[in-house]
């Protein structure tokens, strides 16, 4: 018998919608957690810190230093008087995600929770099976809670724009009018992911999209491009509320790492010919995307697809970006480029589709000089904080096999 | 270090090659497995039997009694000569299926080792997780088994074409060729799968796709439509031989059920409307196209998909055969409609390629009058050992829900 227990889909008694952030301790999810809060949405962040074992394990840090979940929460509660809601645990354990969510009762889940680095997923066998496991299984269990405990609730899943691959015609928001031989029907968008980590995002779409029209859950699938910054506004307002910010070669993303790399003097590590071109975003849209996503929710059985991203460069376009940025701030940026360890197009044809969200209001912040600027002398303050070590890429899409990694100390 | 301890891809002493059948206890693998024994492969069966434990757990039984795994090859090696290896365990497993690899060497793997039903996945949450785990994990496994073990061996993987759904232009076999604003690309063809057990072959085809492009590996993807029939030349040698045959509304396929239906007088059951066309094959076709896949192997790096089926039906025209057949034997045939369990078109366009196989030398077996015939006869003969109680659905696409679902007795 299912649908028992049902929550209603209501506000809460003080009339606020009520969000759970699966992930909240991580970088895209700590900005929109305090993002939402701010905006007087109920949050609840939903996290089992895996993420913060994984830097244990790799031996890798932050280039911020970044508080404990717990005192992230408390000091935002004493600098605003607003409680976030906090749930330890493993969304692929369904006794403890069923207990969140009929504690929660949330309006709508906002799911950044899954492993999300590239070249994790590419490490080892170990890591490629528990990157599939963690996102597939943890994604199906947040269906099944939908289904069974709100069914009402709007699921807002961060994809990636790699899921898309590099096609050679444009990329749409999520699904593609096809004519092939005198008939046409509308079709998802088809997809060709880079590495066990892309693909598990892959699966999740897939898995979304039938639960919508099995189920009618209602479902927001946000491919994000790459994410830069660290600021946001909530984030600003004191050292125990500062994001995370990778920097080293498996959870770093390439501009955040470039600003990095010049600001401890490394050349910016350029992959092969870097011309790989994609979409990125200030963490300051991500945030506003989210938000954006939640206050126009999809329809009870749509599965809605958004390309979330602002602006388009390909590696060499930003490596000349921070390169010109640094040079204004007097530091001497080099350039290398690094035998490819991924196995990706160099060169290729790329034009994604990114309208839907602007029609729904976002107002982008464009990677400016400006931004640039700030985000380099940020990388400057902590510079102290870098391990060189962690910069040059060691994990290698042909290179992976069947023997757990242990990193040497 | 990947690639340490390779397998030669040679024949071996006695010059055959080596096919590795996982899944061969099943339906589609046991008459694999003897088709290609009698053709002089060197066959080894790899199943951790899980199939007899799920009929056992639904209180299920096959309409032909079985014999055990073991008396089934001891039996094949009595009659003919034939040796068959044996390796009983769970893909999902690594250290189990690194040591069937190091042992038998295969030149070619055949992978039909997957929780296969589209109803067993939508009997509750755990079973639709058991599904998706078993399924995406044990191919992931198979994929770092031959890029550690034996890179040269070729993977013959079993889809379906339940994998496309039922859009409304033209199936192709794998890739469709799409111009989009005055651009033209070759592309996966998009999928729409209809229940947790379909999807977890579009998760298996994405992660295969990327590992032939990543690694080089060689993959055959046999799309295969829905499987009718029980006997092929093998298993029909001896009683100890004979196949499984499904009938109940969980693992039956639907000609195969109707068959057993129309032998117990009980009505035809239709789903709804009737008008859900799929592609159809005789399990002798089976045998014949996994055969002619591993003897035509895909090149190193390339993603082979054939569409493996040899007629199209609808519904409504396979009970409308099984009424004819069954008045010629005597049989007094009805058909009901019976609420339709599943979320799927009952009506739609359907027109898919199958043509990779016929140009192989594929010869099909089609639905004659004298299969119909000798098919039925088989069920009549059976009759006494069909439990009428699992013949109509049980299982709701809509109604699964989180709570383990136990089956009274
Ligand atoms: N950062 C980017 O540039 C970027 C780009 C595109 C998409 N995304 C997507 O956005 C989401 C968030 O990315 P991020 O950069 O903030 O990653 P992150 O690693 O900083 O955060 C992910 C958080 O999820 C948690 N988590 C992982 N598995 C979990 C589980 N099973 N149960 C509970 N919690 C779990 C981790 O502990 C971590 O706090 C991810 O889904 C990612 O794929 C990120
Ligand atoms: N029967 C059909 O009509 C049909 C149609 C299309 C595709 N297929 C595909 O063909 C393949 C075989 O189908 P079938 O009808 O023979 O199914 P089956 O259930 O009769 O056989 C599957 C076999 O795989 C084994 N198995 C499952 N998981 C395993 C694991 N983790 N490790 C080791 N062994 C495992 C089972 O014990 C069983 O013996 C499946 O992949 C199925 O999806 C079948």
């Amino acid at each position: 018998q299912s649908g028992t227990g049902s929550l209603e889909n209501t506000e809460n008694a003080s009339g606020r919608r009520r969000v759970m952030v699966i992930g909240g301790d991580g970088y895209c999810g700590w900005a929109t957690a305090l993002h939402l809060s701010n905006k007087n949405y109920d949050v609840a962040i939903v996290d089992n810190l895996v993420r913060r074992l994984f830097d244990h394990q790799l031996g890798l840090d932050s280039l911020t230093p970044i508080a404990s979940i717990h005192n992230r929460i408390r000091r935002w509660k004493a600098l605003t008087g607003k409680t976030i809601e906090l749930f330890i645990g493993d969304i692929c354990d369904f006794e403890f995600l069923a207990e969140t969510f009929k504690s929660f009762k949330p309006n709508a889940v906002v799911h950044f929770g899954e492993q999300r680095s590239a070249p994790y997923s590419m490490i080892d066998r170990s890591r490629a099976v528990f990157t599939q496991h963690n996102n597939v299984i943890g994604t199906l269990n947040v269906l099944f809670a939908i289904k069974e405990f709100g069914e009402e609730c709007h699921l807002v899943k961060l994809g990636t724009m790699g899921e898309y691959g590099t096609p050679n015609i444009d990329i749409e928001e999520g699904y593609i009018t096809v004519t092939h031989n005198g008939r046409t029907d509308t079709l998802p968008y088809p997809k060709q992911a880079g590495s066990f980590y892309h693909l598990s995002k892959v699966h999740d779409s897939h898995n979304i999209a039938f639960t919508c029209k099995a189920w009618g859950i209602r479902a927001t699938d946000l491919n994000q491009g790459v994410v830069y910054g660290v600021r946001t506004d909530e984030t600003a307002l004191h050292e125990e509320l500062c994001n995370r910010f990778d920097y080293d070669a498996v959870f770093g993303t390439v501009l955040n790492r470039f600003c990095v790399q010049a600001a401890v003097g490394h050349p910016l590590t350029v992959y092969g010919k870097g011309g790989q071109t994609r979409g990125y975003l200030d963490i300051r849209d991500t945030v506003q995307c989210v938000e954006l996503a939640i206050a126009n929710p999809a329809h009870r059985g749509e599965f809605r697809v958004f390309n979330q991203f602002t602006e388009q460069f390909s590696v060499r376009d930003l490596a000349a970006l921070v390169t010109k940025a640094g040079e204004k701030l007097g530091l001497k940026v080099e350039t290398i480029s690094v035998p490819n360890p991924r196995v990706e197009a160099e060169e290729h044809y790329y034009n994604a589709k990114h309208t839907k969200l602007i029609e729904l209001g976002l107002k982008p912040h464009f990677l400016s000089d400006s931004l640039l600027d700030s985000l380099l002398n940020f990388a400057v303050q902590y510079r102290d904080r870098v391990d060189t070590k962690q910069i040059m890429p060691s994990v290698s899409w042909k290179r992976i096999g069947v023997k757990p990694l242990t990193v040497k100390a």
